[in-house]
C-alpha cells in the first residue's frame, strides 16, 4: 500500500455535516490498493470505551486516488473517529492523526483520534434547493434584446454606435436593455429557463458595465429603475428568479467616493476606502491597486468597515427594493474573506434562499465552508468539457476522472449548487471552440444538464450564437427560429421534468462512452454520451457518434 | 516518483500571507523523491505572458513526506503559480491544479494554476509579539495557594475540607484562592514567569469552577472581584500578563438562564439559550445538549443570536474592566466556527494583542486561518512529549518527523503563538508519567522551551509535583526549595534571555540525539537532547544520557 496517498482531514472537505443529524466521512487512498475501509466511530467522550463500525463504499475515484465514502446518521453530536483499512494484500492498518499504524491504542485514543467535535447546527453549511433546480440564462444585456419603454420618447438611443448584428467592438452599444429581456421573457420560459442572471444593470460608462459608478441606480441605457422594475414584475409573475451581478472589488473612477479622493487626497474622508500609495491617485506610475490593468477601475479597500458597511448595504438594498434572488460577485476571489463572511451574514439575514455564487475560476474550497458562498461559477467543469470535447485532452475515462476529483473538492451539497457552464462572457464561446460543431455542443449541455447544481446558458447559445475572444463572445442575439433551440429545449425541460434529487451522482466510462447516473423521484436516469466517431454501445443502449442518450429505470433499493 | 504523494493546495496551509506583503508557498512530496523543486510564478493578470522562477528548499521532513518551501516578497499581490519539479531519476514535471503533467499549457493556465488571487490585508494572519515569548503559568486555583486577604476575617472558610497537602478527592476544596496568587507573585517571577493563565475564577459550585453560575463575579471562594483588582493590579506592575479560562461551551445547571427554563419551559425567554428536547429540561431520559456526560452542565446554544451575543460581552467585560490580556477557549472545539468568529471580531476590537487559544487538542487549522483562535493548546506537542521520554515509541529521528509534521499543520505565525505544554490540570503529570525522572522532566521541559510559541508550565511543575489522573493531577502546591527549580529557572531565563526570533525551528537527529535550533538577534541556538543510555555527540558535542547541551553561535548569513 502506497501509505503516502492516504489523505484525511477533519472538519474539512473530508469530515464536515451534510445537515445538523448526519456527517459524511471521505477517505482518500491511492486507486485500487485498499480492499476495504472500516470506519471505527463513537461518541468523543467515550471513545476509549465503546465504539461502533462501518463499511465504507468505493464512492469514486479520480484516476490516481479512489474514495471511500460515508454518511452517518449521529446519535450523539460529538463524533470521534480512526479508520480501519485493508491493502490488496491483506495487510491492516489503523489510520489516525498520527497516520497508518499497525496497531492502534485507544486508550490514548484523545490525543489522536479524527473527530468532528461538536456538529453545531449553525456551521452546517444547507443547500439551497431551487439552485439545484435552476436552468439559468446568462444575459450581456446590451447584446440581448432592445425593446421600447411605456413611453417610447423616453429612450435614449443616441449613444447606440453599432448596428445590430454587426461585429462588436470593445466600445461598442448596440441598445440592449431590460425592457428588451422582459419583452422575450416569454420565450425564455418556454425555453425552459427559470432563473435570469444578468450582467451588471447599474449606472457605468462601458457597454459591459462592470466600472460601476452608481450602485444604486439602474443604467439609463438599460432602462433607469422603471425598467428593472417592470423587468422584476414580470418575473415574479412567471416564476423567474433573477440573479444581479455584484461588482464590489473595484468600481468605476467616476464614482463619487474616488472623485473626492482625486480631489482633496488625504484629506478626503474617502482615501482610506481605496488602496492608495500617496495623497492623490496618481496614473503614471500607477499609485492605487486596480482591477487587473485598468486605472479606470481602483479596487475597493475592504479592510476599511466602511467600505464592507456600504458595500453590504447595496447587497441589501436590491433584495430589499426589488426582491432579487441572490448574487453573482464579480472578481470574487480577490476580494477578503473577512468581507464576504460579513456580506453573507447581512444577506442570508434577509432570506436564506437569497444565494451567493462567487466567480472563482480555480478550487474555491476556503470561499466554499458555509461562511462565504454557496455557490461558484464552475469554470473546472468548463474546462473538463473543452478537454474532452474541444481538445481531445480526455478520453471518456479522463473526462469522468477529472469530474469525479471535481466532486471531491467541495461538500456534497455545494456541489449541489454549482453554477454549471461551457462558457460565459469571459471565455470563447463553446459553439466556436468545438468547430461549430452542434451535436458536440449538445453533448456537452446534456452533460452539464445532468451535473449536480445549476445549468447556465450563455444568451444565444440556443440559436447557437458564434464567438470568440471578447467582444466577438458579445455578439447581438438574433431573435431567430433555429431547429438547435428545440434540441436544448428538450434538454432544459428533462431537467425541469425530472427534478433530479440529491447532490449525487455517478460517473463512469464504459467502451469508450460517458455514463452518468442521477436519481429522481424513484428513478434512476442515465445519460450516456459519445464523444467519438464510431457508434459504440453502453449500459446495453447503442449511442451514435456525437449524440447522446437518456435511459431511465426504477431506482434500486 | 510517486505522484500521489504530491499536495498543494492554494489559499491553505500550503499557501498563505505571512504579512501583507510576504507570501509562505509549501509543497509537500514523498520522502526523498525530488532533487529540485522551482516555484513558477507571476502575476496573476499576466501569467500568461510572464512569470518569474525561484528555487523552493527543502525545509523539513516528516519521515513519510519532504516538504519544500519558499517565502515571496510580492510585487504584485495577485499571485498565479504552478510548480516545475524534478525528481531523482531526472524526470521533470509541471505540477498544477490539475495534478503532475510532463507540459503545461501557459495560454490556457487562467484554468488551472494555483494562486492566492489577492492578499488582502485584512485576511493575513497577524503573529502576537508576546505570545511568542510568553513563559505562562498555569495555576489550578484551589491548591496552588491561599493567603489572607486585606480583611481577613471577610474570608470564609467553611467550605474548605480537605487539609493542605492530603490527596485531593473530586469534591475537595483545599482553600487556594487569588491572594494566594499575588503572595506568590514575586516567587513567579523570580522563576521566570512572565505570564498567567488562571483555570475559571468565576463564581461556581465545583472546586475547578468549570460550571459557571455567574460569569461577571468572582468566585467568593477565590477571594471575590476585590481579589482580582488585587491581582491584577500586581500583575500589572511586575509587568506580568493574564489569560483566564472562558468557558463559552456550557454552563452550570445553577445559572438564572438555566434556572428559568427549568421553571417555566417553553415559556421562558431562555429556552433557546439551551439545546433542550421538549418544553423543561429533564435529566432521566436527559432531554438536552451538555458537556460530556455531565447533566449539571447544559450546553450553550451558539446558534442562538442572544447567547452570542452575551457571551462575547462576557469576553469583553473582563478586558475592559480589569485589563485581561486574554482568554483561554475551555472545549472550543465544541463549540460554534460562527460564533468563534463573531467572538474574535469583538475581542480584537479591544485590541489585536488580545489573545485567543483554544483548547483544541486535534489538528485544529479550521480554527486557525485568522478568523478564529490565535493559538490553541499544543496537546499534539505533548503527546510528542510523551511518545519520545515516556512510551519509547520515538526515538530521536522519530521526534524530529513528528515535530516536523505538526509545523506543516498550521501557518508559520501560528507554530510561533502555539500553547506548548507538557502537561495540565486535564492530563497525567509528565513527571509521574517519566517515573520521576528529573532529567528526563527538565529534557522535557528544555525541547518545549526551544519550541516556537509560548511555553506553559503548570503550577508545581518546578518543585517537582507528582500526579495521576484526575483528580491526582491537582495536588496542592508544596512551597518548598527544591533544586530542581533553580533548573527551571535557569531554563526559563534561558528563554527570556535570548527571545527567540520568528517562528522558525529545524529539528533533525544526529547520533540518536534530538538537534532543534532556533535564531535568536544574530545568533544560532542550538539545543541538543539526550533520551538514550549512553553519553553521544552531536555537533561536535558531547552530551550525558538524560540531558542536553546548548549551543550558541554566529548566525551564517
Amino acid at each position: 500500500m502506497n501509505k503516502q496517498a492516504l489523505y484525511h482531514k477533519s472538519d474539512s472537505l473530508y469530515s464536515f455535516a451534510v445537515d445538523a443529524e448526519t456527517v459524511e466521512i471521505r477517505l482518500r487512498a491511492g486507486k485500487g490498493e485498499l480492499s476495504r475501509v472500516t470506519l471505527v466511530y463513537g461518541s468523543k467522550h467515550k471513545f476509549y470505551l465503546s465504539r461502533s463500525t462501518a463499511e465504507m463504499d468505493l464512492a469514486c475515484s479520480d484516476g490516481m486516488y479512489d474514495y471511500f465514502v460515508k454518511r452517518l446518521t449521529l446519535e450523539d453530536k460529538r463524533l470521534a473517529y480512526v479508520f480501519y483499512i485493508q491493502d490488496t494484500d491483506g495487510n491492516k492498518y489503523y489510520y489516525s492523526e498520527d497516520g497508518a499504524t499497525e496497531s492502534y491504542d485507544f486508550s490514548l485514543a484523545y490525543y489522536n483520534f479524527f473527530q468532528l467535535a461538536y456538529v453545531n447546527a449553525n456551521d452546517v453549511m444547507p443547500r439551497v434547493d431551487w439552485l439545484s433546480n435552476a436552468t439559468v440564462y446568462q444575459i450581456f444585456i446590451d447584446r440581448f434584446n432592445g425593446a421600447e419603454p411605456p413611453e417610447p420618447e423616453s429612450r435614449d438611443k443616441d449613444y447606440i454606435n453599432m448596428k445590430w448584428g454587426d461585429k462588436p467592438t470593445p466600445k461598442s452599444f448596440a441598445g440592449g436593455n431590460l425592457d428588451g429581456i422582459t419583452e422575450k421573457l416569454g420565450y425564455l420560459c418556454d425555453l425552459g429557463i427559470n432563473t435570469l442572471y444578468l450582467t451588471p444593470i447599474f449606472t457605468a460608462v462601458s457597454n459591459h458595465k462592470y466600472d460601476i459608478s452608481d450602485y444604486f441606480n439602474v443604467d439609463p441605457h438599460f432602462g433607469g429603475n422603471a425598467a428593472f422594475e417592470r423587468l422584476m414584475a414580470e418575473c415574479k409573475a412567471r416564476g423567474v428568479r433573477v440573479i444581479l451581478d455584484a461588482v464590489f472589488n473595484h468600481c468605476s473612477e467616476n464614482i463619487a467616493e474616488f472623485r473626492d479622493v482625486c480631489e482633496k487626497g488625504k484629506a478626503s474622508p474617502y482615501h482610506d476606502w481605496f488602496v492608495i500609495r500617496g495623497d492623490k491617485p496618481i496614473k503614471k506610475p500607477l499609485n492605487y491597486e486596480v482591477f487587473a490593468e485598468c486605472d479606470y477601475m481602483p479596487k475597493w479597500n475592504t479592510a476599511n468597515a466602511e467600505v464592507r458597511e456600504h458595500l453590504c448595504r447595496i447587497g441589501e438594498y436590491w433584495i430589499k427594493r426589488y426582491g432579487i434572488d441572490g448574487w453573482r460577485l464579480d472578481v470574487s476571489d480577490e476580494v477578503s474573506h473577512g468581507f464576504w463572511r460579513e456580506f453573507r451574514t447581512r444577506i442570508k439575514a434577509l432570506g436564506a434562499d437569497k444565494v451567493l455564487i462567487g466567480e472563482n475560476w480555480h478550487d474555491s474550497r476556503s470561499y466554499l465552508m458555509g461562511d462565504q458562498f454557496d455557490s461558484i461559477m464552475n469554470y473546472a467543469f468548463t474546462k473538463a468539457m473543452l478537454d474532452h470535447f474541444v481538445y481531445g485532452k480526455l478520453d471518456a475515462a479522463g473526462l469522468c476522472d477529472r469530474l469525479n476529483g471535481l466532486m471531491m473538492r467541495n461538500f456534497t451539497q455545494v456541489n449541489g449548487m454549482m453554477l454549471n457552464l461551457i462558457d460565459s462572457h469571459d471565455t470563447h464561446r463553446f459553439y466556436t471552440l468545438c468547430g461549430k460543431n452542434e451535436r458536440k455542443l449538445l453533448n456537452a449541455l446534456a452533460v452539464e444538464l445532468f451535473m449536480p447544481g445549476a445549468a447556465m446558458i450563455y444568451y444565444g447559445t440556443e440559436i447557437p450564437l458564434e464567438g470568440g475572444h471578447d467582444p466577438d463572445s458579445r455578439r447581438c442575439f438574433i431573435g431567430r427560429e433555429h431547429p438547435f433551440a428545440e434540441k436544448v429545449k428538450d434538454l432544459l425541460a428533462y431537467k425541469k421534468d425530472t427534478a433530479f434529487s440529491g447532490c449525487d451522482v455517478k460517473f463512469t466510462a464504459e467502451n469508450g462512452l460517458t455514463v452518468i447516473e442521477r436519481a429522481a423521484a424513484g428513478r434512476k436516469l442515465t445519460l450516456i454520451v459519445n464523444n467519438t466517431d464510431s457508434a459504440r454501445t453502453a449500459r446495453g443502449v447503442r449511442v451514435m457518434p456525437d449524440s447522446y442518450e437518456i435511459i431511465e429505470a426504477e431506482a434500486e433499493n
